[in-house]
């Protein structure tokens, strides 16, 4: 390999774009670097994530919505993962007594698409300008030079020179740990009291065993448990407790009492006997909530995806917020002519409280989907704002609206929210007032 | 050196502590462990920081009241520090104009002492227990077995069994990095946009050049200055203002205007020539608040002081706050008969709440310091809060009173601040209605 780029202003020789992470933000970038003609080279820590096995209970599935297929849009890979998706269009609420009461998220045809996994690496192979190299542990890089060293596995090293430094390595971040060594790095890691632990729903007689195409939800306030559909006519439910609660539940015959006091439909749909026995195949996951600034170091490195705003599952916005930065930072290059020591300071004074504020929501809802859905209040607001978007559809937008199904920015969809919120009370308490 | 604790509950050989950081809170902790009969080892990377030379521009003079003194007092500490510190009862607040207003922090009698520096490790080698083991850098650690390895300052390496680890290395900790590989560990680190730089005021005539027991504050808005009185008879003035603001000063001559703008009072008193070369000795330096959570890993390890909670220095109470600790770690230890496994997550539950407030309590009084000062409704509210203290003096206790002379906890003041904050502001309402 010939990294040697002494030379980098020379237009002779292509810049080298180091994208550390293979998972879907990193696979996404590589598409977007190769796409301006960069030599792109994907460094990922584990074997080929193609060939792994989707792990049982920790499978999260991803909610791709309107930002993540304009990302996806802009390099022509929309349509193929579209396809794979299954449409979800309203939320299921699950009442104790086994009533399902469906919640629309918007209007018709504003719809969230499930994926299950994405295997954008290979996407990201089609460019004759890439290459994917998998077990390869970075062991240090350099903020000055670009010089980096990798770990493969067969033990030997690796060294490359990039010109840029793409760190899409997940909210755990090894790219990060040297962020962490600099003045004036703000960071913040939060754990929620609360974990999860999925559970499989399988068909009857070959279909789904409840309404596909709806995100179920069994609000129960300090714990909730939801429902997504898979393509093999299966449903994951994902139980989100605090750790503590879990830690009471130790035997099978506990696992069923718990159920049948707060999710007695459920029972007979995921099976007793499965029940029991799949609640302790794996412990209880933690969920943590990362905020950062900046997200750029010198005119060398910058972060992307979970590496720089891992959030909380709650708004089903974490895939689609890391490739959404793809695009923001695309455009910028677009911009500033991929002057990278023009572009890293842009992209981290637009994108940081962008991605902070989707952060910050994800945490809201956490707390929003567990309680108030249950709540006739709550409702009741969810219906005033619906009628308001249908009677002022560009004054009144839905905040789920504005984030699920716009690129409107995430801060400012917050903005335009509070300020909502007033005109909304208003408009409420005077008609309460006048009797209307 | 005998440090095999294989059979750590046999009473017959002394449990070993290991106290890393040989700062101001590491050295009194070795006090307190000492005291209670344990085997105790210091280690601190640097050579013996007693021989060290205070270093121009970096030297934040150290506030000491009430949680601090008690916290020395315990180990017989208090008198001896005491006598070295310059008592100070008031801020005083120069204008623009030149004019100087005092505004007294408590009662009578109630001061804050300041001191320079503080050789704490003399104190620890007074226990025969105590080892103090200087330029030893910590290589690794073990939270299951308490194993540890330093590298000496020959090149040498040296491994030792510690029954209980004490992280005191303060706001970069080496220990804490650890707890940041564990899963559910909360942590924050903040910069804020200020920077500051230090400067000195020479006495005239062998006198203070302005009246010392004071602290001398400049409140300028987005920035402020202010000067501490030293035993030498020289005030350290420090400036503090947005990193931004710094960078717009490059010349000499552009200082003094900047001087002449907002401190016209100041620039005599250092003298222009001093100031125009002192002003760029060092660079402006950076102030952090970190915060965590919880502070213990296993029954193994504890944080405390900086590695802990570094505050900003806007409170006067980072060295307060970290002696504190040692205090209350020294009563839970009295409670649970120095059993750590019981010890150390009792110490997480009662003092992260009471830290986290201090270090929200000290980014508070940066905005407050340097605006609110200034305006004449806030010396109202200063004045009705000292009027309400005289006549209720066990109902309405200012805020700054319960943090810096009592030892109300920390998130204890806040929530009792927040209520008497409702109570004043009724009276002040009915009162002016009144016309009272």
């Amino acid at each position: 390999m010939d990294y040697s780029t002494n030379d980098s202003k020379s237009t002779s020789k292509k810049k080298v774009v180091a994208v550390v992470g293979g998972g879907l933000v990193g696979a996404l970038n590589a598409c977007y670097f190769a796409k301006r003609g960069f030599q792109v080279e994907v460094f990922e820590s584990r074997e080929d994530i193609r060939q792994a096995k989707i792990v049982k209970g920790r499978s999260i599935n991803l909610a791709l919505s309107h930002r993540g297929r304009q990302a996806l849009k802009q390099v022509g890979m929309e349509d193929t993962i579209v396809s794979k998706g299954i449409p979800m269009h309203s939320r299921m609420i699950h009442s104790l007594n086994g009533t399902q009461s469906p919640i629309p998220y918007g209007k018709k045809g504003q719809v969230t698409l499930l994926l299950q996994r994405l295997h954008t690496p290979h996407s990201a192979e089609t460019y004759s300008n890439t290459k994917l190299n998998f077990a390869h542990k970075l062991l240090n890089w350099s903020t000055e030079t670009g010089a980096m060293t990798f770990l493969r596995a067969d033990g030997a090293k690796e060294e490359i020179q990039a010109d840029l430094i793409v760190g899409c390595d997940g909210a755990f971040s090894a790219i990060r740990k040297q962020f962490l060594r600099q003045s004036r790095f703000n960071f913040s890691q939060t754990y929620i009291p609360h974990g999860y632990l999925e559970l499989t729903m399988p068909p009857i007689n070959g279909e789904f065993a409840m309404k596909p195409n709806y995100l179920h939800i069994w609000p129960r306030n300090t714990f909730m448990m939801i429902a997504l559909p898979n393509l093999d006519k299966t449903f994951t439910c994902t139980l989100f407790m605090p750790f503590d609660e879990f830690e009471n539940v130790t035997t099978g015959d506990q696992v069923i009492e718990f159920f049948q006091k707060y999710f007695p439909d459920a029972i007979p749909l995921i099976g007793a006997d499965a029940l029991k026995r799949d609640y302790f195949c794996l412990p209880a996951q933690a969920m943590v909530s990362v905020k950062c600034s900046p997200y750029h170091l010198s005119d060398k490195c910058v972060l992307m995806g979970d590496a720089a705003h891992a959030v909380v599952p709650f708004y089903g916005q974490g895939m689609n917020a890391g490739f959404e930065d793809c695009l923001v930072f695309n455009e910028i290059m677009d911009q500033l002519n991929e002057d990278f020591s023009a572009v890293l300071p842009e992209y981290t004074r637009v994108r940081v409280p962008d991605d902070h504020a989707i952060a910050d929501l994800a945490m809201y809802n956490y707390v929003e989907m567990r309680s108030h859905v249950n709540s006739k209040w709550f409702l009741f607001r969810k219906y005033v704002d619906n009628f308001l978007h249908i009677i002022m559809p560009r004054t009144i937008i839905p905040l789920y609206t504005m984030v699920t199904f716009t690129r409107t920015r995430y801060h400012e969809a917050v903005k335009r929210w509070h300020w909502q919120d007033k005109v909304r009370n208003y408009i409420v308490h005077s008609s309460l007032y006048k009797g209307l």
